[in-house]
């Protein structure tokens, strides 16, 4: 037992700090949440953060790619540090923890350690990432921070409005340009690890506290397409048909048989998204247009899974007398956290008395970027119900504190 | 063998008339013909045929709901008369056969034997059915005939622009109040039969030239919900899950085996719209909306299709977790065939050669209303690959003319 092994966050001002920041971009009317990344909301929500970091005597910083920070106690700069972040931008209609909760309890962190004078041999940094909801496709600060963007991308990025990155982020006072320099050396993050909402029902289920992240899913998502013939529904007698919507009906009876076949118990495979054509309760339905999103967090499993699906479909396809195509729009290979954070995630819950449940991430994170360059791992604690992206987004208190806790002692585990 | 046997209708006649009136209503862009019930261009069609009325010597009539004809040879008021028709509106976007088949075959028929001076024993009468596609809601002109109109769909109805039925009709030159004196007391019609186009696959399959229909199918139609949960695609384990998707998968994976349990062989079920909530790729399906129809010839048979349907769709949405509700959105009985209408085409088909296909009609048509007062029946001819309600609608003049023959020598068993 260490002299700070008993330290702990501030509960109420780690509460506050929510309460306040929620307020930032919020409607009133169903009090959901929405700070777009690089939009007034955001700007606003990123000034009340730099006023936060100078109340705690540290130094606010910028990097090219518009990822907010400080670092403490700023006096090893030639010291891989360690790194903490989640990010101040929300989806519309969001909650209040999402992102903000991994950026506020590092706050947290970084005041209780710098008033307690704790030693550490590595500066431990904060960052709240730019644009992780994806405004311009993927999550930005991260990626820039971990070598992923291109000069290409910087260049052509457009939101969903048609505004391009480059004037948003000049808008805000940034230059798009700049966002290249954020890419940081690898080696030069000894640990990083992000708190964050588990966002799914795994936690509040098995009665679990804290989740100990081991890897984050990776994906493959489609946009599928049968197309059979349309025809009357009273005159076309069953076995003339060419229905396309049985074939989508057909692939989703067999997704059970394909994850136990080819996946194990951290696949998951979806149909979100289904459109048929001509959509007339008359009309034998002659094409069907739907989503397939699979996810796992082994990338062979992966590739056996898509291949699987694919296979499937084919078959389907022939035996109902269906075309079949198909086009890839998302691929995201998965991460797997490091050892090194694991185990002192791990180390600053047995400190804790906390015996949290091992787990995948079901959802993306900027960890997911993060262990491109770095040793990476993430903390869970549980969401109501499972809901996020929504201002249901729910988790108790007590939950709250012991996130806050338990990445305190895990940021001086790996920093002392 | 009768000395009327060898009587042939003009096919070159009925050809010109086909394509002449098809020019009414036509976009030249697509060939699409759109005469929508009282409209100018339905009213330019009914001038049109009280033209080809009286250039043939006989007296146009119309009734008081917008049934336009004629009889011939309008020497029996008192005893039950031989009638046929079909009708001259259309869908938009319409083919040139659909309802003009059978009202442009029924006045060839008419002018051959008025030119032939054929004794007959009993007046043949031939109706151009107003509002068979339904603008306001049914099949206004031979629901009117059959007694099936109340005064207060007269007052009520209105298309889906909201024009009133009252209104439409008297833009025409016609009265609304007028429509309940279309009734026909029932015997006061000996036998009713309507030449039409299959709109299906089956006689085109099967290499047959006419099809003797036996009967109408009836048909339900259910707007049907299940809802569960919409979760995140990632985080959410498939075992805690509530997919309402997964429940329409279900069902309709249950259609072959409840059709082959409960049904028949001319019964027919179609999931023909799916619409999911929130429809995102990311997203477990919270909620799917579904159209189920299903048709028979047999109402028993229908019954226990719609208990057998109820009794899955619960299962179902037990076993998933989900609520499961459904409205009745149509309901409509399916009609017999009268034995004596039937064995008329028979005798036709067999003076002509030909060796017809018994069938059901899997459409709905004004000979269904009929039924209702008089002994009815079909004569169906080849549709290319089915097509109707599009400019793609093709029977091959040889189809036609058999078709139209077959039709002539019908009213003649009958009539004579």
């Amino acid at each position: 037992m260490g002299e700070f092994d008993a330290l702990q966050i501030d509960s109420k001002r780690v509460l506050a700090d929510l309460e306040d920041l929620s307020r930032i971009g919020r409607d009133d009317a169903d009090g959901g949440i929405h700070r777009r990344a690089f939009s007034e909301a955001d700007m606003q929500g990123r000034r009340w953060l730099i006023d936060r970091i100078e109340e705690a005597g540290l130094d606010a910083r910028v990097d090219g790619a518009g990822n907010l920070g400080t670092r403490w106690p700023d006096r090893y700069p030639d010291v891989p540090c360690v790194m903490t972040g989640s990010h101040l931008d929300t989806v519309p209609g969001a909650g209040r923890l999402d992102g903000a909760l991994g950026v506020l309890a590092g706050l947290e962190a970084l005041r209780v350690l710098s008033a307690n004078d704790v030693p550490v041999t590595r500066d431990i940094e904060l960052v709240n990432f730019a644009d992780e909801e994806g405004r311009f496709g993927g999550m930005m600060g991260s990626q820039a921070m971990s070598g992923q963007l291109t000069p290409e991308f910087l260049e052509r990025a457009v939101d969903l409005d048609g505004v391009r990155l480059a004037e948003a982020m000049e808008a805000c006072g940034y230059r798009a340009g700049d966002a290249l320099s954020a890419e940081r050396e690898p080696g030069s993050i000894f640990g990083f690890v992000e708190l964050h909402i588990e966002q799914g029902p795994v936690l509040e289920r098995g009665d679990h506290a804290i989740g100990l992240v081991d890897s984050i899913t990776g994906l493959f998502r489609w946009d599928a397409r049968l197309v059979g013939e349309a025809n009357h529904a009273g005159t076309t007698p069953m076995d003339l048909r060419r229905d396309a919507f049985q074939g989508v009906a057909d692939i989703a009876a067999q997704i059970e048989r394909i994850l136990e076949e080819h996946g194990g118990p951290r696949s998951r495979a979806t149909i979100g998204r289904v459109e048929l054509v001509p959509g007339a309760a008359n009309v034998v339905p002659g094409e069907a247009r739907f989503s397939l999103e699979v996810r796992d967090t082994d990338a062979r499993t992966l590739h056996q899974l898509s291949d699987a699906f694919r296979r499937t479909l084919s078959a389907i396809a022939r035996r109902r007398d269906l075309s079949f195509e198909f086009e890839v729009t998302s691929e995201i290979e998965p991460a797997a956290c490091h050892e090194r954070v694991m185990a002192a995630v791990a180390r600053a819950c047995t400190a804790l008395s906390i015996d949290p449940l091992q787990m995948p991430s079901g959802a993306a994170h900027d960890t997911q970027m993060i262990t491109r360059i770095a040793p990476s791992g993430m903390i869970f604690v549980p969401s109501r119900s499972g809901r996020s992206h929504s201002p249901a987004e729910w988790t108790s208190p007590a939950d709250l504190e012991r996130g806050a806790n338990v990445l305190l002692h895990t940021l001086l585990e790996l920093a002392r």
